[in-house]
């Protein structure tokens, strides 16, 4: 079985996170910061130590990296935290269904309002106006994924980040495809909340998520509950990580994330992303054989995409491809993966597309070999 | 080092549940109900499997169940869920600070009222009528714990049950303590949501947590995200478990409680009980011999107290001793318990109380070697 779905989940995990789970479930069995005894402590000391690995991976203070336990639940707890009591949000037409879908429900509660700012492939500055003439007195928060889940297109980060400085916005990014991948720097990028996934390119198990604050940014809470700290007070404690982090917390997978950040700076993002960006280069070179594929993206240049290829076979619906794959061992995904309004963009809302996301266990003889049986299911 | 603490997260895990979480990284690795591909669908056959023994389990339907991250979380969405819209909520005064402190953010946004209901050990006719002194016109729902995480009093949940069914009101009970120790019967207890961890007495790993539906409950949703389901719809499904489950699953934990409660069924539930209970008698026998031990519960009696023995020592706080206790490798947990409310009736909010909670683990050798530690702890 060849796996190239790894843009939903990152599979085989490395051997070192498979380590880090049984470590986990044998020895870090203590509830952390919940009771004062040995095995708590020293559970809550390798949280801890997960923790500041990560806040130096991403650029943050230790305290404001929270876990969750997924990207969807960092989306909701940044877009509700934020908008909880009003205001005017602006998201891009890339965003997947975790940011799409809140944002409406709180828009239907009469809450608050948002527009969907269209972007442009290969025009930073079209695509900054386009965010920019959204703006309004009211807006609260500009929400935007690093890079598309469905065509792999990377976000001029920095510059929205720019923006959002310039008018007092909040500045929410999911980096659900980009983390673990391509460097993320909260400070120089004016991110001040950032939501990840921590069993994508992070390479940690599923049930895992982070969400990121920046120095100074303060939300209303979606969850409450026992922090283990303060019990005394009948209100949630307003320091961090404490107030965003209620009920025990998932040690099995936040040492799994841990595992997978230390895996993942030994190699290194540039060799990670520059392998798997030169496998994705393979498959649109090999497309250029198969007359009947359909692409969508013009110019699939490095630091442009992440390792995602889009395409169909002409006359097929996405999933009937996706099943043919299935039938001879191959893991890909079709449909509309989450995210409406760009396959609405693209004109594939009705068929979707079939997504290839290689991870750092890919290899060139798969690509091949996924060409060659591409071959032979593009002329059935 | 010897374990006392389960009743914050069991330790160890059983054997089965090491394995399914080995296997689960290894072999389950797919992203389930996300992709059409075979690891895909086989992730999501075990995933099924789990939720159609987890239903049996608590005699609940297989598409109500719904996974979460821990209990706290369960509580929140079914707390917010039910009185995102308003009214008046009973909760006992047992309850955990995830149900006391959800509460008290939504009343003090206006939106809820709430009463505290005095609980009265060994009196189930005026605890009950404690609860119904408090129902008004608008109340919504009361909230209660199976059984107190402090003293270990079990809750007359089928008549409280019977009290909601009465006035229409909606019920909904924090199993943290007793799911996988107690028989729990949603049908016979008139259980509308049924909320608990995946990590303690069901033995799955941290980061897990149920909530359970009976049927015709619809609940606002407190996350909304991708689904994998009619993903053209920028609206939250309707459908179970979709309309509650938001974002990647947590595959590796829930396998995990799969093998939990597979292990519990073997064992019995009735074995179980015994066991553990047998060995908190022994514990109070033995504090008989230690002068200078206060306890709180006149009668320990089987089928009214969940295997939680709670102590001081007099003139010592219960950090103290849990900290004396530490350092001879025990593990116990002091403080609050994040249960202030019992504290405060119990005299014990200024130092808290010693909590002794055993597992299956659990043998009567420890004990003994417990109430030997004891008696030289208290001495000094």
């Amino acid at each position: 079985m060849i796996y190239l779905d790894n843009a939903a989940t990152t599979f085989p995990k490395p051997q070192i996170v498979l380590k880090s789970v049984n470590e986990a479930v044998k020895f870090y069995g203590g509830n952390p910061g919940r009771s004062g005894h040995k095995l708590s402590l020293k559970t809550s000391q390798r949280i801890f130590s997960v923790r500041e690995s990560t806040a130096r991976f991403f650029h943050a203070q230790t305290e404001n990296v929270i876990f969750t336990s997924n990207c969807t639940h960092s989306l909701n707890m940044a877009i509700k935290g934020a908008m909880q009591k009003g205001g005017h949000i602006i998201l891009s037409q890339l965003e997947h269904n975790s940011v799409i879908r809140p944002i409406v429900a709180l828009a239907k509660r009469g809450i608050i309002q948002y527009d969907i700012a269209p972007v442009y492939e290969g025009d930073i500055q079209q695509t900054i106006q386009s965010f920019a003439s959204f703006i309004r007195k009211d807006t609260t928060a500009i929400v935007c994924t690093h890079a598309s889940n469905v065509t792999g297109m990377i976000m001029p980060i920095e510059q929205l980040g720019q923006l959002c400085r310039q008018y007092g916005i909040l500045f929410i990014v999911d980096a659900a495809q980009t983390a673990g991948v391509l460097p993320i720097d909260m400070q120089k990028m004016n991110i001040d909340i950032l939501c990840t996934a921590g069993h994508k390119g992070l390479y940690g198990i599923t049930g895992t998520g982070l969400m990121i604050l920046n120095s100074n940014i303060v939300l209303d809470t979606l969850i409450e509950g026992g922090t283990g700290s303060v019990s005394i007070d009948v209100n949630q404690p307003d320091f961090l990580p404490d107030r965003y982090e209620s009920g025990t917390i998932n040690t099995v997978g936040i040492l799994s994330v841990g595992a997978g950040i230390s895996h993942i700076q030994k190699l290194t993002l540039e060799r990670i992303y520059h392998h798997e960006f030169q496998l994705c280069l393979s498959l649109y070179e090999g497309f250029k054989q198969i007359p009947n594929i359909i692409t969508y993206i013009h110019h699939f240049q490095k630091g442009q995409f992440v390792p995602i290829v889009l395409f169909n076979i002409e006359g097929k619906s996405s999933m009937e491809v996706v099943e043919q794959f299935s039938q001879r061992n191959w893991c890909l995904r079709g449909g509309l993966h989450c995210s409406p309004l760009i396959h609405q963009a693209l004109g594939t809302a009705d068929i979707g597309a079939v997504r290839v996301s290689p991870s750092i266990f890919s290899t060139q003889n798969e690509i091949y070999a996924f060409l060659k049986e591409l071959k032979q299911i593009a002329k059935i």
